[in-house]
Parts: structure tokens; sequence; C-alpha cells
């Protein structure tokens, strides 16, 4: 069988999410599956990097599918273009190794999110930013940034949904850069929790507006109890940027 | 009765136009009326410096309106921010002299006109830009462009439901600006005519693909006949950028 690798891009603002759910295909994950299957006239399940939530967007999310489609990679990828909804492009596609596992394989992430930090939202980024009203500060959240890089058990920073047997990830970077008032924050880190970087996102927050100090947070990292953090910043801002492999 | 001045940026996506319709509000006019009249008890009407189509964009759309209220100019602004739908924001708003006219008083206005210059389109691009896969002569539309600034007959560049009674505009400048393959004209110019611009683009977008050449569009010009220019640009990619008073 062949093994082909995608790279995604998505509007994820229509969508309950890229993973498939039962009886609804307004997932990203099923409207792919859809395509391909009638496609190749197989039944198509496609392996995605990890999960995004309702509301949450890709530049560069990661999937594969095992195939017997002699199709060439140009049809398949012209195929899907036509045929797939506006908001999801496939933006890259090759044929890889058997081995290859999107998720499995996938050595870390980077996550960006962004924010509106204008007195007024703007129109046309309002689906893909979070608006703040009052200037953040931006050189005490980078302060703030500091305390999560490394290794840590992240408990705090995960969603009490979160069902994963260790909570320890490692941050490699958190990089804040502003242009405009479009604040960008990239998180790279070798593997994320349920709802990790919104809730990371969330305390930056609270630091750039005064309400928590950097101190806080590492204080809040120390406690290791979700309830001791900060609130889960909104899915529309986060944008799954890459997958490194 | 006092003289309010806004600035109005929106997105035009789901709006039949700016200028209000009978018995239907899905205009931005009607939108910002029905706003302004609850707030002050008054049956407001605005005047925009000019119409835009349906699915056309501002960055700075203006308009006027007169009012008895005494409301702060702060209160006025923060009740439109808090009412109006999220594709609508005000991001300016003054008293103006009494015979401040947004349209009358419009001394030139400059259009924008977005291009996604990709292979594939960006998602997060689609409402507010016209995908071109092939990439742009950007060097020949530019010269192409050189053709039409200064004072003309624009016939061959206004629809033909055109009712102007003179057909004749200046065009200060066409700029073709370049960055990411995202492609901006900016279109500056002492007044339009019905469809102008797109009619414009959609002349450039012909040198740019070497369908025609920048020769034929001085030609188009000279015939002054609407059948022998270019085809209409998409409205999706036009945004109202500035006007100048």
């Amino acid at each position: 069988m062949r093994n082909i690798k995608m790279t995604i891009k998505y509007d994820g603002s229509r969508y309950k999410g890229f993973q498939r759910l039962k009886d609804n295909d307004m997932t990203i994950q099923g409207k792919i599956e859809n395509v391909l299957s009638k496609m190749t006239n197989e039944s198509i399940e496609i392996i995605g990097s990890g999960r995004t939530d309702m509301g949450v967007h890709a530049n560069g999310q990661v999937a594969n599918f095992k195939t017997d489609s002699e199709l060439s990679i140009k049809k398949m990828h012209d195929y899907l273009y036509e045929y797939l909804p506006e908001d999801i492009v496939i933006i890259n596609m090759e044929e890889v190794d058997d081995r290859f596992h999107s998720r499995y394989n996938a050595k870390s992430k980077i996550y960006l999110y962004k924010i509106d930090n204008n007195k007024y939202h703007d129109p046309f980024l309002r689906k893909y930013t979070t608006h703040v009203e009052k200037k953040l500060d931006l050189e005490l959240m980078r302060e703030a940034s500091k305390y999560l890089i490394g290794e840590h058990d992240f408990t705090s920073f995960a969603s009490s949904k979160s069902k994963k047997k260790s909570n320890i990830r490692e941050i490699h970077s958190i990089e804040i850069k502003e242009h405009h008032n479009l604040v960008e924050i990239y998180v790279h880190g070798n593997g994320f929790l349920y709802n990790m970087v919104r809730i990371i996102v969330g305390a930056l927050l609270d630091v750039g507006l005064h309400r928590k100090t950097p101190q806080d947070i590492k204080e809040m990292l120390e406690f290791k109890d979700r309830s001791k953090a900060s609130d889960t910043a909104p899915s529309k801002g986060l944008i799954l940027h890459k997958v490194n492999y």
C-alpha cells in the first residue's frame, strides 16, 4: 500500500474540530476522508498529527493515509483541491515511507496564537484573532513566558478533562512578536496537553494586562493544580502552525 | 443640529452592498442607520461617500449624519461598537462643521484590490482576495497601468449600467505592490464610474496573464466601448481603502 502525507491549512471557524465525530461530518478529518474515499473508491482513514478543537485553525496540520490507488500525487492533489470546501486547503502532498506515522513520528509542534490588540477589533481578522482592547505589556509577558520554558509538569496548564498518563512536557521556546498591534505568540514544544496552549496564553494575557505578575506564572506551574491557573483563551485565536518530524 | 462624521471599516461578504435597499436591511447603511435611530430615538439617515457593491469591503468608508442628540461622541461611538454586528466597525467618529457632506466634499478616493497569487488559495484570505493561480507578470501590469493615469474618458471601463452624464475621470496613480505572493493594487482617483476599479483590475489581470498587452489597454481606453474591455474582476477582492477630503 502507498502511504501519502498531506500538509493541511484550514479555517476552523465552521467546524467541530479536526477529529471525525460519529454521525457528524462537520469536522476537518470527516471532510477530507469523504473526498479521499470518493476519489479512491476505498474507505480511507486519515491519521492526523493530533486533534485541534472546535474553532481552532491550522497553517500546517499534517495527516497521512494508506491507499491502493494508483493515481499520481498530482491527480490526487488536484482532486482534493477541487472537491474540498474553500476553507480546507491541502498545501502539500507527497508519497512517504510506509513507516511514516503523522502522530507517532511528530518530534515537536509550533502553535501560534494571534491577538488583535487595537481599541476596536479588525472585522477582517475577527475570526482568526482574539481581540484585547487594553494595550498589552509585552515585555512583562516575555518575562513571564521564560518560566514556562523547559521540561515541567504542566498539570496547572491542562484542562481537567485531560487524561494523559503524564503531564510532563517540554516547551522549547515561546516567542512574542508584534506588528501594527497584531500580537503573535509562537509556542514550540515537544507535545501539548489538552487546552495547554490556550491556558498558557490565558496566563500570559493576565500578565500583559497586569492582573498577574510573571512570578505568579512560576507559582501557577508549581501548584500543579488547574484551578490555580488562568482562564483558557478563546479557540478562534489559535492556529496549529507547524508540525516537525 | 449636530453633524457627525464616521469612518467605517467593514467586511462586506454578508451584505448586499453599502446602500440601504427597501425592505432589506442586509446593507451596511441599513445596519448603521438602525443602530443610530435606536440610539437617538430619531429617524437617522446617513450619507455615505458613495456606494460599495454587494461583497465589496471597506477599510475607510466615510459617512455623516445629522442629529439633535446630546450624547457625547464617545458615548455614541461606544453604543455603535456594542450594537453593530462584528463585521462592521466604526473606527473613527467626530463632530464636524455643519456644511460637511461625505459625498459632495470627497476630493479623491483610494481603492485597493487584493489578489492571492499562490498556486492554492489561502483559506484565511478567501473572502478578501481574488485567487489567481498563475504567476502574474507585475512589471507588465505596471507598464499597462501607466496608460490609465491622468484624465480620460473611461467609458470602456464603466458598467454599461452606469448612468453618469460624463464618463471623464482622473486617475492620480495606480500602485502595484507584492509581498509573499499577495498582490495589492491601489487605485487613486478623483472619482469612479460604476464597476470602474473592477474593470481596470480585470484589464490589468489580462495583461499580467499575457492574454493582453499593455498597448491593448491603451486601445481599450480609446475605443470608449465597454464591450472592447476586459471582464469585471470579482467583488470580493475590492476594498474602499480611503476617502480624501
